[in-house]
Order: structure tokens, then C-alpha cells, then sequence
């Protein structure tokens, strides 16, 4: 098999001079530079991209934490993370969490063991956020680590008051807001936030359900539960889309009338929303700039820039045939 | 920075021991394994991940390339696969490929150069697939690399046979195949010849229309051309849910009902399916059986064992809402 110095004898050039063509360093004239092209080509010349790693303590591989990329929500975002990532020349390796946080740990570790150059955390327990410090190189998402890792997320709170506005605004009486967990500090928790202060300001009676992150097969039946406690319920704001297509298949079986007895606004706009009948009034995150915000930021922290804490992006309400 | 060294002194041991200890190789005493572990947390001894890569020409990395992981087929098999290898110590490298060969070459590449230990490819250009040669490790999922490649696929000749006889044994009289891209050589053109032999055997009209990969948007299209040019057509067999997602959409806004006016049988069966309104009757793939599959034939390719050349998975009909 040809070696560097193969090369460089062909090439007629010293192997220092091949290994800054190889690692892109220095000034290299074009000549120098198709030069050693032809000879690598000519001679089959593989360059060992682990030792050249090892060499450059870099591995232009991110890693992406999700909690499930099942979910069309994290799928759709992993899909723009790994556009913009190729671009960039990185590669993304994709973790699903299940909200693990021994997974969570083990990508942490392998981040500090130079395997992976940063992270993109769109999932976090607890526990993971004791041992993250802001010196390595990680971007949150729609998580405040409350530890100086920046993150990025989009405006939950304008996106709480525009869908609970809209429900009231169109004559409901009795809201529900079904919420993700709680318990985790989020900046998402401001869609929760911002409903209780709207119903509240606006004097409509409201109730609350919390819905387990990613288990589709949880949100029917906490839909069932809803509409037996509370069958006079008129208007529900969902926080993603996904909970909010359950809601719609229960109210069918149900033989209740979107938008005529209930009303539903989503969260997200996931491709789905557009798509299932009645198709659904939602709260637009920008999941392509979110995922291109968050490279862009982790990308900068690895190349050792100053880098903003909080990136809040703007959403937008778009309103189709369930309210 | 503790070195191996460090480690092999505090512990009494030879520095030979303690690669053995870190590499899982030979046998080790339960007693010296943890005499090893507890030198390494004393000196917080990082083992250099990429350097063992390069000495065990191992990654521990697998690379998945996909069309699109935000097609919910292909994100409900990233995360099956993702759980599996994870399960097995692989790390999953995501691409999404586009069907763009110069994606799918990369990790070819990368494949060569010993920075993934293997492939699993639900995606592929015939330009890649001529210099893909059988002794890399790879798997293709639903392709016919047609030179050795091991596969895994699902029985699509029996759900393109189930699908069409359930729409004429309701009663459709002119039936509609939307078929995936056909100029690719794929198992799953086999559902498109299913349904043209049995709806040929049973005597029953149809037409035949090919819809563009993963292009959620030209799905509408495709419906409202095929309901412009045979507003006859009372039964549809989608090669995907995704596909018969659309088609709904486009029925209701039509003003058409179903099943009463059309039925629809999609393909896939993603959590969608029993999502939408009306839920969709599908021909159900094994989705994690699919994911668990192709990986498990790729573990024992790179672990050099003998591998079934191609693995057909059985299907089932889900009959919901739509038929």
C-alpha cells in the first residue's frame, strides 16, 4: 500500500509539504496542490483518516442527542442539523436518548476522549447537566442548562399567547392545555406559562394535563381522561403537533366536531400538521433555522469564538382548518 | 495527563495487562480488571479512544445512509437501528443522502478508510452501486445491489397482492397504483407488479402513476392529476403512507368521502397511519424487525461470519377506516 512518502517522491516535494496539502494548512500553491492530487491518485493513496485525526485531534464528527428521532419533530430537525453539517464537512452521529442519562453520559465522555469535536443536545436529564461545564463544546436545545451552555430555542412564550388568543378569540369558553413535562426546567415551559397568564388576563376557565414526552400511545389516552373530566371543554393548545393529532383521531372517535364543538391549536408544524384532516392550526417553530442556528453556534465554540448564551428565534401562527 | 504507563505502575501490573483490560481481550481476572479500573479513576486516566481505533483498525461506528431521516419510514428505522447498535457498542453515523451519489460515495469512502466499520445503505444511485463490491461490509435495505450485496427487504410482492384483492373485494371497480421511482431496480417495485397482476388476473381496470421519492409536496399534485384525468376511480393502493396521507388530504378537499367514495390502502404502516382521520388501512413492514435485521447481518460481515445473501420479512394487512 503507497505511503505519504510514496507520494511525496512522485510528487517531487518533501512529505511535510503532501501532509499540508492533505490537512489543508499553510500556504499551498495550485500547482504544489494538483501535484500532489495526481500523485495520490496515481499511486491509490488512501490517507488514514484515524491517524490524521489522532494527528489533528479532531474528528469533524458532532454528535446530536435526541430524545427519540422517531419523533417527526427531532427527525426533522436531525434532517437540516446533518444538511448544514455536511456543508460544513461534518459528519453527525445521532443518538436516541429515551431521556437516558447514561446514554446522555456516554456521548459526554466521548466528546471529552476527542472522539466527537461537540454536541448537539436536544435532550437532557438532570443529572447530565451536573457534569456539563461551559468550556466543552456543546449547544442546547430548548434546554437552559443553567450552567453557561448556550442554547438555542424559538419564542415559546409569544407562541403560548398567539395560540391562547386565537382559542379565546374564536369564542371558546372552557381551555385545556396540555403540556410536556414539567418537572424539567425548559424554556418550553413558557407555552405553559404564557396559556394560565392569557386564560387568566382573559377570564376563561382552564385545565391543565401533562403529557410524557415521545409516547404517542400516551397522548390518546390522556385525551380520553380529558374529555371524561371535562366534557365542556371547547378549546385545547397542545404543545406539539403530535399530541395534538391525538387529540383529533379521539375527538372522531368521540363523535365530536372540529372545529365546530372543539377547537386545536399544535405547536411545532411539523410536515404532519399540513397533512392530517382537518389539517391543523399550529404555532410555527423554525425547525430549519433552529438546526442551522445550532450548528452554526457549536461550530464557533469549537473553532474558539464568542458565542451568544441564548438564541430565542421567532415563531409565527398558522392558522389552517381546526379552530 | 496520566498516561498507561501511570496506570500499569499504580496498579502493579505490565502496561500489556492494562491494554488487555481496556480492549476487552484475553483473559482477565476479575480481580486485576478492577485493580485497573481503580488506578484509572485515581490518575482519571482518559484512554485515547481514537488511538485504540487506530490500533484495533476499528471504529466502532456504523454509517446509515438514508434518502431523508425526516421521512417517517426512514426516521422509525434510524431509531431502531440506532437503539440496536447502541445495544451492541456501535455508534450510528446519520446521512441523509438525498439520492445524491456523491453522499453515498463519501461514506463509501469513509468506509474504505476505516472510519465506520460498515453500512447500512436504504439508499443508492446505480452510480454507487457499480463500484460497491461484496467484500465490505454492507447491507442494503429494500435494493437489489445486484452484485452480492446481502439485503433486507419486506414480502412486497404479497402486500402489493393483499392490498389490491382486499380494494376489489370491497368493490372498487377502476383502481389507481401510486408506485415509488421505477427506473431503480428495487424490491418494492414488486408491489407494482402485485397489483398489476392481480388487478389484470381479476379483470379490473387501472391506472398507474409513479410519485418522486420523499417529495411530500408533489404527492398533491400527483392526487389532483390523477383525479382530473379518472375521476372514476373508486379504489387507491399507495406504495406508501405517507403517499396515502396526501391523497386523503386531497379527497377531502375534493369533497370526496372516504371509504364511501374511494378506498385507500397505503404501505408501511409509521405511527401515522393509525393517526390520521380516518385512520389508514395499510400493508404493515416490520419496521424493527427490518432495523434489527440489517444490523445484526452487518455485525457479522465485520466480524468476517457468513451471511444469507437476502433476508425477505413478512408483511400483514392493518385494515382500519379507509376501506
Amino acid at each position: 500500500m503507497a505511503t505519504i512518502k510514496d507520494v511525496a517522491k512522485l510528487a517531487g516535494i518533501t512529505v511535510t509539504t503532501v501532509s499540508r496539502v492533505l490537512n489543508n494548512r499553510g500556504y499551498i500553491s495550485d500547482a504544489t496542490r494538483k501535484k500532489v492530487h495526481a500523485a495520490m491518485e496515481e499511486l491509490n493513496y488512501q490517507p488514514n483518516e484515524i491517524a490524521r485525526s489522532l494527528h489533528r485531534r479532531k474528528s469533524n464528527i458532532i454528535g446530536v442527542i435526541v430524545p427519540n428521532v422517531s419523533h417527526p419533530f427531532f427527525a426533522e430537525l436531525t434532517n437540516y442539523i446533518e444538511y448544514y453539517a455536511y456543508e460544513e464537512g461534518y459528519k453527525v452521529l445521532v443518538c436516541n436518548s429515551y431521556q437516558n442519562s447514561d446514554k446522555e453520559k456516554d456521548y459526554v465522555a466521548m466528546l471529552k476522549r476527542n472522539q466527537v469535536d461537540g454536541i448537539i443536545m436536544g435532550s437532557h436529564t438532570v443529572e447530565t447537566s451536573d457534569y456539563i461545564t461551559s468550556d466543552l463544546p456543546i449547544v442546547a436545545l430548548d434546554r437552559n442548562l443553567s450552567n453557561g451552555v448556550p442554547y438555542v430555542t424559538s419564542d415559546n412564550y409569544n407562541g403560548g399567547v398567539l395560540a391562547t388568543n386565537l382559542l379565546i378569540d374564536k369564542g371558546c369558553k372552557k381551555l385545556a392545555h396540555i403540556s410536556g413535562p414539567l418537572e424539567i426546567n425548559t424554556p418550553a415551559n413558557k407555552r405553559y406559562q404564557a396559556f394560565i397568564d392569557v386564560a387568566t388576563e382573559r377570564n376563561v376557565e382552564y385545565v391543565i394535563k401533562q403529557a410524557k414526552l415521545d409516547i404517542f400511545e400516551s397522548y390518546e389516552k390522556l385525551a380520553y381522561s380529558l374529555f371524561s373530566e371535562h366534557s365542556d371543554i371547547d378549546g385545547i393548545f397542545a404543545s406539539s403537533d403530535m399530541i395534538a393529532a391525538s387529540i383529533i383521531h379521539v375527538t372522531n372517535k368521540l363523535g365530536k366536531e372540529v372545529p365546530k364543538d372543539l377547537k386545536i391549536v399544535g405547536y411545532d408544524d411539523i410536515s404532519l400538521a399540513s397533512m392530517i384532516v382537518p389539517p391543523l392550526t399550529t404555532i410555527k417553530q423554525p425547525i430549519e433555522e433552529i438546526g442551522k442556528m445550532s450548528l452554526k453556534i457549536l461550530l464557533e465554540i469549537i473553532d474558539g469564538k464568542p458565542v451568544n448564551t441564548e438564541s430565542i428565534l421567532p415563531i409565527s401562527l398558522v392558522e389552517r382548518k381546526t379552530t
